[in-house]
C-alpha cells in the first residue's frame, strides 16, 4: 500500500493550525512542527504583558487541540533548513520528508538594524516577551516607590511605547489604566497616576491603516488615559537612561527606564532560507513573495502563509500580518491540497477583509468594518466578543471572560507577578 | 508628635502576611519587606508544576492584598543582614529601622550537601521552580515521542520523585494522572501510560507524620495511578542519566531524565544571620530556636515565625513547616505586639492542630484530624474546600474552582506550557 501524501506544516500559529485542522478529512498524513508546544493567541499577548491574563489563558497545547485528529502528529522541534530538491526539512536534530510543505513560521520583532536596542526595549511576540514586559512595567513602579532622587523618580515613572499600531496603542492604553486605576491605592510614597506614558509613532497619526477619524478617536481615548501621543516622531537612540526621538527638526531626550517596543517586524529566518533554496523574492522585511495560490515560484508543492508571506496580488499593497489573513490562507492551502489530490484546480487566493479593531482601554475601542466605522463601548463589546470566540478551547474562553469581567468591575489586574530568575535586577 | 511604633516584617508568606493583616487596627506602622511582589500559596504549587493551574492563580500581589490597610507599606527588597543592637535591617540597597522585627523568611530546598544535584533535580519552592518542573515533565514526553532508541525512550519515560512527604506524594500522583489520563490521546509514537513513576522515600512509609493506616491508603492510591513507591530507600547519587538509590544492602540505578526533588528543606540564610547576631541557637536545618513567645533569646523585640522558626515548647518535636503553623504564629505575634503596647502580657504560643491532609490524585486524598482519620472522595472534597477558602482573593478562588472542575470532568490540564528562554535544551 502506498503511503499517504505527507503534508509538513512548519509553525503552529494561526496559519499552520488552521491549515492542519482544515486537512482533517483529507487523505493525507500531516506533521505540525513547532519550536513551542502550544498555539499562542497573539492578539491578546499585550494583556499578559499588562497583568490582566495569565500565559496559559491565551496558549493552548498543540497536542491538546489536535489530539482527536488522527491524521495529525505534532513534533516539537526547530526547522533550520529546507532542501526543496529532495523535499526534506532539516531540523536542528533530524529531518522530515514531505510531499507538500506549508511554511508558516511567522515574524519576530525588528530593531531597524539596531539590535542593541532589544535588551533595552523588549518586543512582544512570545510568552517570555510578555512576562518580561510585565516584569519591567511593575518593577518600574516598585523602584519609584523606593527612589529618593526626583530626577530618577521621574525616569522610573516614564514609560515610552515605540510604535502606534494596534499593539502599541493597546499597550499604552493598558499602562495608562494600570497607572491611573489599577495601582491607585497600592503605593505610599508615590502616586502612580503621576506616570508619564509616551506613545511614539513615525507616521502622522496612530493606527495608520485605519481611517483618520478612528485614529483621532483612538488618540483622544489614549489622552483620557493619560497617554501622550507623539506622532511624526522617529526614535533615534535608546540607552539605559533615555529614549531620544526626532520630530522634524526638533530632538527630544526622554529620560525613562521602561521602553516597550511595538514597532518593526522582520520575517523568520526561514523566509530567507526558503528564498535562497527556491529563488523566490523576499521583500524589505524578509517576507517571501508568493504566487496567487500562495505557493513559491516554481515550487507548487511549497506554500508560505501567514505573517511570513508577502501577498499583494489584487491588493497592490501586501496583506497585513494579522490573524484573519493567516487563518484564511491556512484554510485555502488545505483546500487546494485536497483538490489537487483529486486532480482539480482552484482559483487564486482572495482575502475577505471583514474589518479590523483595536482596543484603547476599558470600554473603549475602534472598529473599521470597511462599510462602517464605529468606536466606544459597542466597538469594545464587539472586540471582546470576536476575541473570545476565536480563543482556542472553551475553558480558556470562560477563564478570560471572568478575568475581563473582574477587571471591568474592580479595575484590578490579578496577574501582576514579577517573575524570572532574578526578579530584582532593575532596582539599582 | 512621636512617630508610631514601627513593625518590620521580613517575608510576605503565610506568617508575614497574617501578622501584617492582624496588625490592621494596631497603633503601629508596618513595613512588609519581600523579595517578590506577591504572596504565594505554596500548598498548590505542585498544581502549577503539573499544569493544572497558572502561576497567577496561586499568587496574589502583596500590594493588592494590603492596599486598603493604611498602616502598611510594602517594599520590594532583599534583607541581607540584621543589626539587632541598632535595630536596623540591612537591605542589599539600603536599610530599614524597626522597633519590632518579625522574621518570616521561610525555607528553601536542601540537597544534603550535594548542591550539584540542584541542577539535575529541581525542587519546588518558587513559581520559577514550578514552571521549570512543568517544563521538564512535559519535555520528557516530547523527547520520548521523538526517540528511536529503546533504552533512551525508557529513560525519558521514567520519572523519579525524591521524598515521600505531602509534596512528593502530590507530585507523583499528578505525574501519574498526566501519564495515564491527561496525555492519553496526545502522542502517536509512544503510549504515555507506559511511563514509570518512582517515588523514593527514606522512611518505611510515605507521609511519615500521618498514622500508618493513612500512609498505606496513600500508597495504594499512588499504585492505582501507576506510581511505584520505594520506601526505606536513600538516594546516593544523581547524574544526568540516572538516579542511584540504596535500599538496605541493595543498590539500584534507575535510568531517568526527570528527577523531581521533594525531600529536604533548609532555613533561609537569614536564620543564620539572626542567630549569629543574637546568639540564638539554630537546629540542624538552620531554623532559629525560639522562646515560648516566638521571640529570640534576649531580644524580646525580635520574633521568628513560620517555617524559619524551630518551636518545640510543649510539643517535644518542632512544629512542622506548614501554613497553619505560620498563620497562627503570625496572628499570635501581632496580638502580642498590640498587648505589649498597652502594657499587657500574653501567655506563650500554643499551636492548635486542626489536622492535616494530602491529595493523591483525582477524588483521592487522606485526612488526619487527630480525632478521626479518613480517606477517599470525602477527604478529597474536604481538601479542595480547605484550600479554596484559604486562597487569597475571591477571583483566584473562582478561577481555581473552574479549572479543578474542568480537570475533574475532562481529565485535561490546560496550563501545559513549556516556557523559558530555551524551551528545547533537554532534547538532545
Amino acid at each position: 500500500m502506498e503511503k499517504p501524501h505527507h503534508v509538513v506544516i512548519i509553525g503552529g500559529g494561526f496559519g499552520g493550525l488552521y491549515a492542519a485542522k482544515s486537512l482533517k478529512r483529507a487523505p493525507v498524513r500531516v506533521t505540525v512542527l513547532d519550536r513551542r508546544n502550544f498555539h499562542l493567541f497573539q492578539p491578546l499577548l499585550y494583556q499578559v504583558a499588562t497583568g490582566t491574563l495569565s500565559p496559559a489563558n491565551i496558549a493552548a497545547p498543540l497536542r491538546a487541540i489536535l489530539k482527536r485528529q488522527e491524521n495529525v502528529r505534532v513534533l516539537l522541534g526547530e526547522a533550520i533548513d529546507i532542501d526543496v530538491s529532495n523535499r526534506r526539512v532539516v531540523l536542528s536534530d533530524g529531518e522530515l520528508s514531505y510531499d507538500t510543505l506549508i511554511v508558516a513560521a511567522g515574524v519576530r520583532h525588528h530593531y531597524f538594524g539596531r539590535d542593541e536596542w532589544e535588551r533595552l526595549a523588549p518586543g512582544l511576540k512570545t510568552i517570555e516577551d510578555a512576562t518580561e514586559m510585565r516584569r519591567r512595567i511593575l518593577l518600574a513602579f516598585e523602584a519609584a516607590e523606593r527612589e529618593g532622587d526626583p530626577g530618577e523618580l521621574r525616569a522610573w515613572l516614564t514609560f515610552v511605547v515605540v510604535g502606534g499600531g494596534p499593539t502599541g496603542v493597546e499597550l499604552a492604553g493598558a499602562v495608562g489604566e494600570i497607572a491611573r486605576h489599577t495601582l491607585k491605592h497600592d503605593f505610599r510614597a508615590i502616586n502612580p497616576a503621576d506616570a508619564r506614558i509616551v506613545l511614539v509613532e513615525g507616521m502622522d497619526r496612530v493606527l495608520p491603516p485605519y481611517p483618520p477619524t478612528l485614529s483621532a478617536r483612538a488618540e483622544a481615548g489614549l489622552n483620557r488615559l493619560g497617554v501622550t501621543v507623539q506622532t511624526g516622531a522617529m526614535v533615534t537612540d535608546i540607552d539605559a537612561d533615555a529614549v531620544t526621538i526626532r520630530c522634524g527638526e526638533r530632538r527630544e531626550r526622554i529620560p525613562t527606564r521602561t521602553v516597550l517596543w511595538a514597532a518593526g517586524v522582520q520575517a523568520s529566518t526561514l523566509g530567507g532560507v526558503l528564498a535562497s533554496a527556491t529563488g523566490a523574492a523576499v521583500d524589505r522585511v524578509g517576507r517571501v513573495v508568493v504566487e496567487p495560490d500562495l505557493s513559491v515560484a516554481a515550487h507548487p508543492e511549497v506554500f508560505v502563509i501567514g505573517d511570513l508571506a508577502h501577498f499583494s496580488h489584487h491588493t497592490g499593497t501586501p496583506l497585513p500580518g494579522v490573524a484573519p489573513v493567516a487563518m484564511q490562507q491556512g484554510r485555502y492551502v488545505a483546500t487546494l491540497i485536497m483538490r489537487r489530490l483529486r486532480g482539480e484546480t482552484m482559483p487564486p487566493f482572495r482575502y475577505r477583509d471583514y474589518g479590523s479593531m483595536a482596543t484603547i482601554g476599558r470600554a473603549e475601542a475602534v472598529a473599521d468594518l470597511g462599510w462602517v466605522q464605529f468606536s466606544g463601548f459597542f466597538a469594545w463589546l464587539a472586540w471582546l466578543f470576536i476575541h473570545l470566540i476565536h480563543l482556542v478551547q472553551f475553558q480558556n474562553r470562560l477563564l478570560v471572560l471572568i478575568q475581563w469581567a473582574w477587571n471591568y468591575f474592580t479595575w484590578n489586574r490579578y496577574a501582576r507577578l514579577i517573575t524570572g530568575k532574578n526578579p530584582l535586577p532593575l532596582l539599582r
